[in-house]
């Protein structure tokens, strides 16, 4: 069953959003003063507060043979072949950008100023190459504590935060270790207040209700943040670059 | 069925490593010269090289109700109320030490002297509380990358490496964040050189057969290093040293 449901008439898509997944793509996360890195919040046993926020690794395309997260798709019958030559259907940030685009919301000259953009970027350019976006380690030193001669070092994770401007989403990029290669790896997170979602009681100082699904709304006055983040997935790395003009050429086509 | 096999007249216990477990406790990595910081190998794909080594979140209990977990058990009869209440058995770690003591090979004196150097640490002493060993955000700077104006941060992780004195195996410390409260969270890792394994064909060279199977062996040799293992995890936070202190107890009772 498609995770979104899309009003034509509003111009409007509402994402589901189940609270209590403890493990999902979204999770409700809390910034402390002290540190301002996110932390998971038990929603069911601690509750909702002010500092919540939702903290959402959003998608832009799904293998077509992985039929269960095709499902998920509303438009499972669009297509195009991946940078892992993998066919793909467009999900999720791809899927809301084409039904504003059909719907004349995002004039085409707005994407194809996207593509020509990424084309401009060059490979040496892309976050997983740059050279100040590394993870860093410091030099070990040696530390006692408690007895014990250990080696202290410290890893260092770049973290790239971008606000969009009069919205109160912003986007997390976080440089990890790529899995089984040597070099890095950045994923895109989008996240914002939980006083943003749709519910029907407000959720700051009450616990949530078991698998209580909550909505979050794609309109045209926030669409612009999602194209913005289709240009910024075009920069990641060359495979990101590759899909994301793989998914404006679907959408315009 | 136990993970171990136990040769009681030869004091000798032979861990069973699935080389192709891809997500498990126990995993293959690689340390390239220039970042020091391991990552995953595709054991089936690329094969083993020198450089490649065991990164094993090395266990102490099992919580008995968890049937299929505590099967892996060898000492599925032992009993300790852990910190969080929940009745456990000897598992891993602690179950080596079992077998060690009972043997005669480690003296009672030894696991006696932990006991009294663990009650001898103070709370505010044990690496969670440390407040050298904090998780650290670097203060954000502006940093425009192909147009996109992000904040730059660093995240600091503290690592610890301890090195064992004469032998091939250290230990990692890793600090991160506490998934569902405010504070981190010490996770212990066991590492040694893939050239410390039991195997029929040497590894290095070759490609993993499927679910090839290895062998580690804990001898007189090495166990010397279990033992200052379990030391070491009695000062990573207050539970673990209250279920440290249990195990020993459950050990010489």
């Amino acid at each position: 069953m498609p995770k979104i449901l899309v009003k034509e008439q509003e111009h409007k898509i509402e994402v589901s959003i189940l609270l209590t997944a403890v493990s999902g793509k979204i999770r409700v996360k809390n910034r402390s003063i002290l540190n301002e890195y996110g932390t998971p919040v038990a929603v069911k046993r601690d509750g909702f507060a002010l500092s919540n926020y939702i903290e959402w690794q959003i998608g832009y395309d799904v293998v077509k043979k992985e039929t269960e997260k095709l499902a998920e798709s509303s438009l499972p019958e669009t297509e195009f072949i991946g940078a892992n030559k993998k066919v793909k259907a467009l999900y999720e940030l791809s899927e809301y950008i084409w039904y504003f685009y059909k719907w004349g919301v995002i004039p085409k000259k707005e994407l194809e100023d996207v593509a020509v953009y990424l084309n401009s970027v060059q490979d040496h350019e892309l976050i997983d190459k740059n050279t100040e976006l590394q993870i860093d380690r410091s030099h070990p030193i040696a530390k006692n504590i408690n007895g014990f001669n250990f080696e202290y070092t410290q890893v260092k994770y770049p973290l790239l935060i971008y606000k969009f401007n009069g919205y109160e989403i912003v986007t997390e990029i976080k440089i990890t270790e790529k899995q089984y290669a040597v070099g890095t790896q950045p994923m895109l997170y989008l996240c914002f207040p939980i006083t943003e979602l749709k519910c029907e009681v407000n959720l700051v100082g009450r616990t949530a209700k078991t698998k209580e699904i909550v909505h979050f709304e794609i309109t045209e006055k926030n669409i612009k943040v999602f194209v913005e983040m289709l240009k910024m997935f075009g920069i990641l790395s060359k495979n990101h670059k590759h899909d994301i003009l793989q998914i404006i050429n679907t959408i315009l086509a």
